[in-house]
Formats: C-alpha cells, sequence, structure tokens
C-alpha cells in the first residue's frame, strides 16, 4: 500500500423494482451518485480521514432527496419520519448510532456526535432528538423530510395495503466505506426505514454489525435490503470474520455472505478491504452505488 | 448425543462491587438463581423446547426483584423505567427483540411476540409497548418495576454523580441459553439497563449478535456486562464466528472473547454448544451464574 493509497464505495439503496420511472430521474440518480463519490474521492485525495469522509459523503446522500435518508425519507404508517444512522472508525472501533430519531437533518452526524461525546453506541427515539440538539445538531421541523414523490408513494402503499397487495419493495438505504491515506476504514449507514413501518420498527442501518461495520484489520462494509436478514446474520460484521477467522480476501468474503448466507432478492452490500480493494455485490435486481479509488478508477451503476 | 441430551445456563448480572449488601441477601440471591435453572432444568427434562425454556426462565428472573429486569429494574436518570429484551432460536435463525419498553411485565414475551408475530427483529420505544398490548401481553403501571432497593441505589447513584463520584459499577442484566432434547439451541437476553441511563440508550441486551445469539450450527449465547464493548465486538456472535469459521471448540472461543477482545473488567456470558456443554466466563469480580444438564449437573455461583 502506498502513501496515497484511498479507496471508497457509496450506496443509495437496493431493490427488485426500478428505483426511476422515467429517463430523466434515472439520470439525476446516476448524477446524485457521482457528486457524492466525487465528494469522497476530493476528501480523501486531500487526506481527510475516512470517518469524516464517510460522514460527509452519508450526509450528501441525506440531503439529496433522490435517496430514503434524510431529506426524502419514506414515512412510517402514519405518515411521520423516524430516521436512523451509524457509523464506526475501524482504527479504534469506536462506533455510535441513532434510531427514531425525528428533527434532525443529518441522522449520520447525530450517530457520529454519539460516538464522539457519549459513552454510549445506540440512542433511540426522543432521547436520541434531545442528545443531538444538547450538541448543537441542525434540527429541522418534521416537514423538512417530506418530498412530493415519497407521499404519493406512500399514498400508492397504503393503497395496497388496503388491498392486500405486496408493498413496492425498494429497499432504500445510503452508505458510504472508505480507507483513507493512513490506512484507517470507516463506515457510515442511513435510512428512512421500510415502507409502512410501524411499532417503532428499526433495521440494520443503525446496528453495528448488522449493517455497518469497520475494523482495521479487515475491511468497512455497509449494506442495504430487508434489514431483518441483515440483524439475523450479522452481516456486515461476518464480511470481516470470515476475513479475520478464515484469512478470507474480501471478494470471497463478500460473494459468500450475498450468495451464500442472504437469501434471494434480499439486498446488497459495499466493502472495502485494508488495502483498498473495492467489493460490491446485490442479489436484488438493482442497487445505486458508486466505486472509487486513487488509481483513477470512478464508475457509478444503478 | 443421546436422545435425552440437553443442557442450560443462567445469568443474573456481572459486575465488579458485591451484589448483595448481607450474607441474607446473598443466599436470597443464590437461590433465585437455583429456582430459575431448576424451572428450566425441569422443562427441558419433559422435553419442553430450548425457545420455550429461554423464555420461562428469563421470565423468572425478570419476576425477581433481586435481578435488574423487569420487576426490579434499574430506573433511567428521571427514574422511570425503560426495558429491554431479546430471544433467538438456533434452528430457523428467527429473532425478536424490544427496546425501551415502559408498560410490559415481561419484555423477554414482548421479544417472542415480535419473533413469532411480526416479521420484524427490533421494535423500539412506545411502538414496541403497543404492538405487545396488541397481542395480549401483560400491562403494568410503571410503578409495578420500581422496588425500594433500587429506588434506594438510584438516589445514592444520582447523589454520586452530582458529586462526579463513579458510578456503581454493578452491570446488571439477566439470560438464558438451552439446548433441548431435539438438538435444538436458544438464547434470551432481558435488562433494565445501566445505571442512571439517559438520552434513550439502548445496551447490547437487545441487539441480536451482541448480547445474544444462537445458532444450531455451533452454539447459544447470552452476555452481561458494559454493552457498549459488547456491541462493538459483536460478542455473542463472536463466540459462534470462532466456532464456525475456526473450528474451535466452545470454550476455547468463550475463553478468546472474554481474554482478548473483550476489555478487562467489562462483563462475562454464559453459552452452550450443541454438544450441551455448558461454557461460562467474565472478567468482572462477580457473576450470578447457574449450570445445569442431563448428567445431573446443577451449580449455581455467584
Amino acid at each position: 500500500m502506498t502513501q496515497d493509497t484511498y479507496a471508497l464505495a457509496v450506496h443509495g439503496g437496493a431493490g427488485n423494482a426500478p428505483l426511476w420511472s422515467n429517463s430523466h430521474e434515472r439520470e439525476a440518480l446516476k448524477e446524485s451518485l457521482a457528486l457524492a463519490l466525487e465528494t469522497g474521492q476530493s476528501m480523501l485525495r486531500r487526506g481527510a480521514t475516512s470517518v469524516d469522509t464517510v460522514e460527509a459523503v452519508t450526509r450528501s446522500l441525506e440531503d439529496d432527496p433522490y435517496f430514503n435518508a434524510g431529506h426524502g425519507s419514506f414515512p412510517n404508517y402514519n405518515g411521520e419520519f423516524e430516521l436512523d444512522a451509524s457509523i464506526m472508525e475501524g482504527g479504534s472501533g469506536n462506533c455510535g448510532a441513532v434510531a427514531g430519531v425525528r428533527t434532525i437533518r443529518n441522522p449520520v452526524s447525530a450517530a457520529r456526535a454519539v460516538m464522539d461525546h457519549s459513552p454510549h453506541v445506540l440512542l433511540c427515539g426522543t432521547g436520541a432528538d434531545e442528545f443531538a440538539k444538547k450538541f448543537g445538531m441542525d434540527l429541522v421541523e418534521s416537514d423538512y423530510f417530506r418530498t412530493e414523490h415519497r407521499m404519493a408513494a406512500w399514498q400508492r402503499a397504503r393503497r395496497r395495503a388496503a388491498e392486500s397487495s405486496p408493498a413496492n419493495d425498494h429497499l432504500g438505504t445510503v452508505g458510504c466505506v472508505a480507507l483513507d491515506q493512513n490506512g484507517n476504514l470507516a463506515a457510515a449507514t442511513s435510512t428512512g426505514g421500510i415502507t409502512l413501518k410501524r411499532f417503532g420498527r428499526v433495521g440494520d442501518s443503525p446496528l453495528i454489525g448488522a449493517g455497518t461495520y469497520a475494523n482495521n484489520e479487515t475491511c468497512a462494509v455497509s449494506c442495504t435490503g430487508n434489514g431483518e436478514q441483515f440483524i439475523k446474520h450479522c452481516v456486515a460484521f461476518s464480511v470481516s470474520a470470515l476475513m479475520h477467522y478464515r484469512g478470507w480476501k474480501i471478494g470471497d468474503a463478500v460473494d459468500h455472505v450475498v450468495d451464500h448466507i442472504l437469501p434471494d432478492r434480499c439486498g446488497g452490500l459495499i466493502a472495502v478491504g485494508r488495502d483498498g480493494s473495492l467489493s460490491v455485490r446485490f442479489n436484488t435486481r438493482g442497487m445505486n452505488r458508486g466505486l472509487a479509488d486513487f488509481t483513477g478508477r470512478f464508475e457509478v451503476g444503478i
């Protein structure tokens, strides 16, 4: 690994239904991913830490209305917004997460504040909002998260639910993994949650080891998909455990987890190894993703 | 493994301060553990499933005022009760959990209802209470959880916090792991949370892979201690991963996790392997625990 080795990957959700309804939306989505990837690439090139980079990239995806996180989140069953996020740095193993927050513009930065300024890892519900407020986070009214296209989708989903038709299976989440020039890995994940979620359901995005994991000895991972399956199988940690305990390469570990541990049509993940090797896999029809590294690689796919 | 092989372990928290203040309390604590162990042993002997057994044993520890779970929970910073629990069965990998519930008499049974009757794994806050109510769970007023000795300890802790003295480091949680006569493993964990917890803090107890894990291929694990460390290191899942990916025996996996992964004075865990071998380890001064199996083994320690 040379001094200027760096690498990063981003994702903006995986699903079995197309994530766009026309070619204009398709291009806009690709541009959003490219913009997030450029943000991260330019930070890492200038020597930023991986944890600052994954936070900044995830913030930009949260701010983008195209993705189901932050502004543009999918509302819960009652039409309210409850957001989840987590972040982890691979050197110290420090991590932070929030679940079910309602007033924080950028949940990933609240997760970062939990990591940096509290002895805890996971804060839930109104307590997490209170904590973020105490640390000067940017607070917003619930309306900030609302976008026309999500409210329309929410109304369609409510109608389909009333008719007992299957729900739209777009599994939206955003995330970023990065290796910085000092050899430090980090990962972050953020989401508005699944379509019509109820009863304070929390998925894998704010759970360390399930949706997010980073360890300088192995890799950094961020997941997207059917959260319950990622929790059951500790998916993000499993990629690391296969590398650590079996000595597997990152690509083999990622393939094994997506092909043999996760059920079919379930989701996907992005991962970066300590040597800067990038891996992205999904077993859904599509996944919004981008990969970039110090060799000039810069790819976006949807 | 013969047809009538079964084994189980229980715990009632680990800590660095004594968990009793006189010999009467010490004996009462041991009796409570023995009673829980007998409950589980007699169920497994009669052919009950491991998941029914860990739920029933954990309920009995929740109902016992001596343990920091259910009745006898430690109140949060504001003097309110917010309880967490999880359960997992090793055959199907199905699991359920609740965090921050306030009205459910037996949080472990709410976790079981999430596992059995919802597509989700983790429900948080008032949503989890609502869900449990819908499934006919036994609901209680907040006063039910209140016990004189915890309120006195809470007042002492508040005073010490005001004087910036270190908090009492009794890390209370209860849990049970079991192997039934059909070779199925299960684990459950329940807690009132740490002393003076704030901001909706959630520890490892309701998190699959951190505080609780079960897999018929390897083992069932329930943890107790400094929850944040158990989350960072995915402790319960790590024991299983070392067995699965390195082929280690349960005792070696448990020793490695407690001695080399967890920081010192941090907590402990109970585990049972698919062959019925039991393992208990802690790196705190004490841990309330009990072990029993089909050979007649029946041990309680504190």
